[in-house]
């Protein structure tokens, strides 16, 4: 495995898998990445099938313990994202792959997941808009767009935000002209049939609708 | 199961899984669709994982024999699709349940599946960009949008057109506020960092590039 990445090599990314990761903060960025030279692999606590918030069950390629040195450490967010919070493997495992990867990336509330090892204090990030504040509470300093760079770290808005992270990285780790090949074969030209994917674009009905029943909305101040 | 649609039941999404599946095909409209009031259940020949194109393990829930009649019947597409051309049991499946369900939705060379059964016999659909004229030669009168309705039949343009195409599929079944409140929970506010999702769009050189390397390109005329 390479330490370095310059423009012949091949990196190694791996995804971290817990119960009740949200499929497509995952798949998304996977579909990117996996048509790079990047080699791709899931990894969880064991090798048995990981169930998504919404019973999606997906096989990881190895567990924490066997996994080697990454490249590029991406994080999913999702409901489970709570109770991951706790899990002091999965901690243990994203703040000593933090430590060595030339890339750190998030989707969604997996950027709680690095705000919770420390790497994320002080630094600019972004998460889905329901999590803003906890970002902050985290440590983080919270920006409202739609992927964040900050030096070797790059996080993504909610869920559906981290096919645009992967185009970002993958320009970063291999150039433009690879990141353009790959949206075109993936035919990544979004035509949404509604303007309502934003918290200031969508009807303010629909925004306090998702404000009141977010896991967030109840959290003290 | 309900055989009628209306504003308040619940509808039964049917999502065939074939080996070589493109995974954001799948969960793409997936991740659309089981935030909707329907149940969404993913189906294959067998109960054992069905891997992607790029290596991603997914298990269905159910097998083509146990499937009872759907309301919607989701078909991704993949490379896998050219093998599942002639798959029997594969085919008779899609072919029974288009019959009977009151929505038929595919996404990227999943339109093939559905033109493989007749379904698709003089109707307006699209597909990958790459197998638009495979299309036509399937029967189909190929549009070039990204998502297109023919009656009860809804087709998507490559990979990630499965999103705009759930969203508006959502829409169909639930009314577009149900369709905005998805799009915005799954903050789906899209701004790839580049221009080059179409072949209209994209830099000509990586079009011919991917034209060259096509799995359609050696076909006969």
């Amino acid at each position: 495995m390479t330490e370095t990445h310059d423009a012949g090599g091949t990196l190694l990314v791996g995804f971290v898998l817990f119960p009740g990761y949200t499929a497509l903060d995952l798949i998304g960025p996977h579909e990117v990445l996996v048509r790079s030279r990047s080699r791709c692999i899931l990894i969880a606590r064991t090798r048995e099938s990981v169930t998504s918030n919404n019973g999606i069950r997906i096989s990881p390629d190895m567990t924490f313990r066997d996994c080697p040195e990454l490249d590029v450490l991406v994080v999913p967010g999702g409901p489970g994202q709570e109770h991951a919070m706790n899990d002091e493997e999965l901690i243990a495992f994203i703040a000593h792959q933090t430590a060595g990867v030339t890339w750190i990336a998030s989707v969604c509330t997996g950027a709680l997941l690095l705000a919770r090892t420390g790497v994320l204090t002080g630094r600019r990030a972004t998460t889905h808009w329901l999590a803003m504040e906890e970002l902050a509470r985290f440590g983080a300093v919270p920006v409202r767009e739609r992927v964040v760079w900050d030096g070797r770290i790059v996080t993504a808005a909610g869920v559906s935000a981290g096919i645009d992270l992967a185009l970002s990285l993958t320009a970063a780790m291999y150039g433009p002209t690879e990141a353009q090949r790959i949206q075109l074969a993936i035919e990544y030209d979004p035509a949404p049939p509604f303007d309502a994917g934003a918290p200031e674009k969508a009807p303010n009905e629909l925004v306090q609708q998702l404000r009141g029943s977010s896991r967030f909305a109840l959290k003290p101040a």
